[in-house]
């Protein structure tokens, strides 16, 4: 009945397509945050590249690691790789000018969070990992570049203590949703797309509602602190 | 000839389910050493609960995936990430209240670091490695993650320098005690399960010795220091 | 037409003894680098002991994950680490004086760097990997031991800011060769042993060009630095 004249939705292949668009914007994202790091600590070119590259590929290559998948993706497909140097060489070109697209680079980043989250938990729930397990592996595919990132910086990776922001704590969030949703995925007909989809959104959305300041992590009282 | 009346020596399978438990154990004393650091080093409630989880699961991580076998262990049987989850957040809560317990801990964790390490040989052992490589692999499979947790918290790994103490070199000696038993099993008509124990014995043997203050480590003497 | 009285060119198999023989030398004189920098930072004899041979083994094992190669080739083939060992204990028992013999380290360094990072790339090319991965891997493969080094003893690598001399550089391009050479392979009639030599050599070349002080990699300057 193709009477209406609204635009067709995208199909299964569409979104496949845009989803892999959305995460090299999340690996450029990842990337110019390293290498924004790098160049805040007087790395050289090199350096500055590495460090890029590392944060934008270390969190797949956890998941494939721990998953078992190995050559690690980031190592078949070049795509990763070579969107990971051309945003590590516009951070080193562009330097603390780039801190004015600061917004939209963290809104990437998100996007990067969230899809990295939910593709970990999936990868863990079809080796046939449990619930927390899979929750574990999400997370770590999330974070995992941002904790290289900084090991490799020397500083206290910053997810440990990003108080006033759910950061790992949304990525996990999302990947107990996409072990949640993978639990009814018969009964609801839901596929992996969309169960992927609404893993990162899960992400997405806590990121967004933690920014207004709405709701933060407790951290413990010392005696002397 | 039932006889006599004493109670009956403990089955294999029997001992099989309490070095299991002694491992869970491990993993909390673990997991809490993690989670008190985190606390000390103002992390907040999330940062707490996975350097606790990364300390507990990090030694059979590395186990693991030295030895190919993926996913690790602790991914496969969600006992272990529970038990860290559970050590972690009583950290949290209790903080420097714990200290109390301080002792009772340190014997859980020799527990967990002989255990490991005996574990980590006998997997080594059984994908064929030669005695340099099991001794490696097992000692590695101890003090694994002692050293992700202080890496995280950006401090140099305390086995490195801990001189007044035998920690990590406890925990060769016992991967080392697990090779040689390995030569003569068949002489000596030894089970993997006897030799798993007597190797972890070992470990807490030179741990009770060296907290005697009996044996210390050498430190190289700078010529300015 | 053997009239001449010319010594016969070396067999393959001579130069493969030989590779060997230059990757051992390169593998002790990483472990005796890690070794003297636990010294400095007051590790006991097992600390600078273990930070020697993962110095020695953590560029193979990161090439052999990497390329799912495991357990990786330090623990099959137990050479390796007796030779870290060697030169570990070496260095914890002469400690700086050592440093006399800095040039002769530093050129053993630099075989051990070209040969790493040719077989890291011959190891990515074998399990079919793109151009971008096969310079990523090599590059790790001869940084990695360094990397893990720095991490442990609580430093920034030192590859990331060393701006006066091209060393990761110089790495990344040995591996760039290895992947050009191997896709002309049949063209040329070229052997993987050649293209292995060549590999390092190309690294080689490029350390001591940039020795002399010929090629800088650039810093991005700061506004307020």
């Amino acid at each position: 009945m193709p009477e209406l004249d609204l635009p067709p939705l995208p199909s299964p292949a569409e979104i496949q397509v845009g989803l892999h668009w959305l995460d090299l914007l999340g690996v450029g994202a990842f990337a110019m945050s390293g290498a924004l790091l790098g160049v805040r600590k007087r790395f050289d070119l090199f350096g500055v590249i590495v460090l890029g590259c590392v944060t934008a590929v270390g969190g797949g290559a956890i998941r494939d690691t721990l998953t078992g998948q190995t050559p690690p993706l980031f190592l078949r497909d070049e795509t990763y790789l070579w969107v990971a140097l051309f945003g590590a060489a516009l951070a080193f070109s562009f330097g603390e000018r780039l801190a004015r697209f600061e917004r939209a680079m963290s809104v990437f980043d998100t996007v990067g969070l969230g899809l990295f989250a939910a593709s970990g938990a999936l990868g863990a729930i079809k080796i046939g990992l449990g619930p927390l397990g899979v929750v574990f592996a999400g997370m770590l595919s999330g974070v995992g570049g941002g904790i290289v990132r900084d090991l490799i910086a020397n500083e206290v990776p910053e997810v440990m203590y990003r108080r006033e922001q759910l950061y790992a704590t949304a990525a996990a969030a999302g990947a107990g949703i996409v072990w949640l949703l993978h639990t009814r995925q018969a009964q609801w007909h839901l596929g992996t797309l969309e169960i992927q989809l609404l893993g990162a959104a899960t992400v997405m959305l806590l990121r967004w509602i933690s920014r207004r300041g709405w709701v933060k992590l407790p951290v413990r009282r010392l005696p002397e602190g």
